[in-house]
């Protein structure tokens, strides 16, 4: 199968094969670390359904619920809700089931009855993106209460970015000024750490079963970071700063364009992707 | 004439062989720059005199006034004081005039007819260590009102750090951070790009009359930084930060780790010193 034909195969238009090989990857690495496959799998931050569509393709006598809090009219250029609708429309999306719902809310329906127990929870890709890290520690231990077996992750690793990756680095590092922070609509709101993740992973009663590290620098990723991280800038600048985050702007601005600068001066065409950061994989129980 | 013997006979002993060259190789480029020898110098924000001992030197006919608002007890292992007096010892000692005192003060005493009309004014690696932008700016304003001739400027340029000085890049940017510059006992609180330095010295009524980038990767300053993000990173993990103070921490101090990281896997001894960030070198008149 070509990279394009998967791309279309899989019903989500806004994804490219570059990604949907990414999403398999990251299953073939959950099933190493896990050693075994789920029947009952519940998707944590599905979003557009990157991830969830290759689950389902990949475990097609599978149960998947995947959840989002986002509303359907989120996410540009097709919303959460079109491109879910077109996923439900593929063969394998009879066994998916969407739903606006977090992880804590979820748990607790689970907890009262109205749900099944979950082979799996997987977050994919999500955890920069939720609203604060405490709600990241409310979701494992929900997920721990529910008596989910496994907990499957893949996020960025920022300690990965000091060579070649410093373009999608610095597009994180500004996004991670307190004065980007405070906007509760940003893009990026809990850029952790593998370390940081795996503690509170660990508090909530989580175990380490196996991590690995996964090279994908030819994502679109860190392009899409530089976007999120100039429309960033245009909202600080336009707000009424303190000077010291006015400061901290200007020096975190001059270290992304000059990332930028190098990257464009030595990459092969104009077409090159800005290489992203190693994903770190792992697997608890 | 020896590095070693160099540092030596100028009696700042505090002050390694290569920064005196640094200083010297500053000195050299503001001549190129501004294309004659100075009479009557003004050094602002000279702290232990490292530039201080250069001028003197190169210009054993000049008058030279450094002036630096910190106090004699400042400074570690040597003050401001025991420096100063040190280099006062020397030959060419007896030149210098120190005085604790700023720019804004000393411009107001030259423009009562108690100070001497000066042919330049240097800065020398000193703007990031003002307390203020706004500082930075009535220092340039209150130079120009003086009719001092020329201001000839030394600092660190954050957009050359995207290769090899990545660690000397992420001290800075840590230090950056808002948390970070509210401390005003800070190492670094004013960390400017030379285009606002430069935007700054315009608006106060300085042009342009030549720049340069000058590359002295093997001085000590990006391994003293790393010293001062440490302590600011300890300072900040005492403190009560908010949350978004705290995720912004976390990131950048990721950031910084793996930066020295990869600077010492690939270093080619454990005496090698981190690289260093290019100097921009300019003159204004």
């Amino acid at each position: 199968m070509t990279d394009a034909s998967l791309a279309i195969e899989e019903g989500n238009f806004h994804s490219s094969a570059r990604q949907q090989k990414h999403r398999h990857d990251l299953i073939d690495a959950w099933l190493q670390l896990s050693g075994r496959a789920w029947s009952c799998i519940l998707e944590v931050g599905c979003g557009q359904g990157d991830q969830t569509a290759s689950l389902a393709k990949r475990f097609a006598q599978s149960k998947i619920t995947a959840i989002d809090p986002a509303s359907p009219e989120y996410g540009s250029p097709t919303t959460l809700g079109q491109s879910q609708a077109a996923l439900k429309a593929t063969p394998w999306g009879q066994n998916i089931t969407f739903e606006q719902m977090d992880a804590v809310s979820f748990a607790a329906r689970s907890k009262s009855g109205k749900a099944e127990k979950q082979d799996i929870a997987v977050l994919s890709h999500c955890i920069w993106y939720f609203p604060s890290p405490q709600i990241l520690t409310d979701t494992f231990q929900a997920l721990k209460s529910t008596g989910t077996r496994h907990l499957a992750l893949a996020e960025w690793d920022i300690s990965t970015g000091a060579t070649s990756a410093s373009v999608h680095l610095h597009s994180v590092l500004l996004q991670a000024l307190p004065a980007a922070l405070r906007d509760t609509e940003a893009n990026i709101r809990c850029p952790l750490t593998p370390n940081a993740i795996r503690e509170a992973a660990c508090k909530a009663g989580w175990k380490v079963r196996g991590e690995m590290t996964l090279k994908s620098p030819d994502l679109e990723d860190a392009q899409w970071e530089i976007y999120a991280a100039k429309a960033a800038i245009a909202k600080m600048q336009k707000a009424h700063l303190k000077n010291e985050d006015q400061i901290a702007l200007h020096a975190h601005e001059a270290a992304l364009q000059a990332a930028i600068s190098h990257w464009e001066a030595s990459r092969r065409s104009t077409d090159s992707l800005a290489p992203c950061l190693d994903v770190w994989v792992s697997v608890f129980e």
